[in-house]
């Protein structure tokens, strides 16, 4: 008989692979194994994935990528021991024709021997750090998931991949906003320093109350909205550029890795 | 008979002292011997150095101190061999009973056994770095002094000083604004990160065309106003203390040390 011991922040990265590879897990890993890189995944067939490699080189903000398997490898020995790729992240999304067709617990019957998988940093281990240092997150004091923005700051197109860049927002006072932008510089691999701060119209966003992914989060007329590249917009260059299949995670639900997020700090 | 070169970025540090000794040079010193740090003196009697010291310690972004002489030295090995520091900047400005008196070319007639001298760093040393990193300094674009404010915001009083925090205002575009923050972050001795961004009201400042200091430079509807401490906040902490004998250098007219710019990089 075994005993589940319920997930939280004291939970090992292998517990939270284990639980979602049972199925006792199968919501957001936000707040789960607190101190361990969580990453993005996007799983391609071979013959598209030395284009989205090329991408990927080409746009390091959005698309940092933390580790790439050899083609059908389940594993991945970068990102953790013991780990399966096709059953060990709580909810995957199923791409067929550009389209988003499918959410499931287990691609694993869905799985196929030329699919390479890219891990891809994500802003939990950044925000980690700002809470290190004493900094307020909006949108974990609201209990809400970060607002992400389509924008108009077109993506450099390579490899057949193409569209424009996804940003996630968290509003600031002046100072910490100084103090947000030091922190997360020392974390390229997790998207890094804020693309943009300030007005959000010069990067075609209209109106922060209506995200296009995530939730609203209060703004304060003297907060300072800070706009840091998002680890959604691969899915939404894979959608954009009509990909015949793929497989993502579902926003939230990461793969959480053997990683220590400090060890991907640059100073 | 000696030939006196012109100066400029490429004169040597010395060359640029001797000239300011000599009485050949009574201006500026921007664009000066490029890559040498220039640093702000207040010079004080030594019964008021150690609350200075105090003082500079207790608010280190606008008073960041690079180096102290002993009472009566007019020399600084830290600063540069072969050094005056009553005759090597080419204006002083001499305070009594809280009041500015005096600006002069040369302060050895005015020179106490009890003088002690206090380098604090310059922000040329980060505009240099701005510059090397290709952003544009609005202020030497329109060849114009920085703009700087007095600010609502309070220092930490110390050693019988106190008053409000000076800043400088440089304005950029949001991304070249992180870019900047980043840079100045490498600089703690020279002021810095910067200490406000965005709305000027929240630190006191209610018309960006009125400097209290140096000159208005153009704001864009685009541009951020970003905002570092500033090393004239001493000279108005002089007055508003009311020391009884006091010198600094004036403004822009600074004293030019052996010390390479890169040197006091952090990383």
């Amino acid at each position: 008989m075994t005993i589940n011991a319920p997930l939280n922040a004291h939970s090992s990265p292998l517990a939270v692979r284990q639980a979602a590879r049972t199925g006792s897990l199968s919501g957001p890993t936000s707040g789960l194994a607190s101190g361990y890189v969580q990453v993005n995944l996007v799983i391609l067939p071979e013959s598209q994935a030395s284009g989205f490699l090329r991408f990927c080189q080409a746009n390091p903000k959005p698309c940092p990528l933390l580790a790439v398997s050899e083609p059908g490898a389940r594993h991945c020995h970068i990102l953790g021991q013991d780990l399966d790729i096709a059953r060990d992240v709580p909810e995957y999304r199923v791409y067929r024709d550009g389209q988003m067709r499918d959410t499931r617990t287990d691609v694993a019957d869905v799985w196929r021997e030329d699919l390479v998988t890219f891990a891809l940093g994500c802003s939990f281990t950044f925000e980690h750090a700002l809470m290190a240092a004493g900094l307020r997150i909006r949108h974990i004091d609201e209990t809400r998931n970060v607002p992400m923005f389509k924008t108009s700051v077109p993506l450099t197109s390579a490899g057949g991949f193409g569209g424009n860049l996804v940003v996630s927002m968290r509003p600031f006072a002046a100072a910490d906003a100084i103090r947000a932008i030091q922190i997360t510089t020392r974390y390229p691999q997790v998207h890094g320093s804020p693309v943009h701060l300030g007005d959000p119209s010069l990067i075609g966003i209209h109106n922060l109350s209506s995200p296009d992914y995530g939730d609203a989060v209060s703004v304060g007329d003297h907060d300072i909205p800070v706009f840091w590249a998002c680890g959604v917009t691969p899915q939404q260059v894979l959608i954009d550029s009509g990909v015949e299949f793929a497989i993502t995670h579902s926003p939230g639900h990461m793969l959480v890795t053997d990683i220590p997020d400090n060890s991907l700090a640059l100073f």
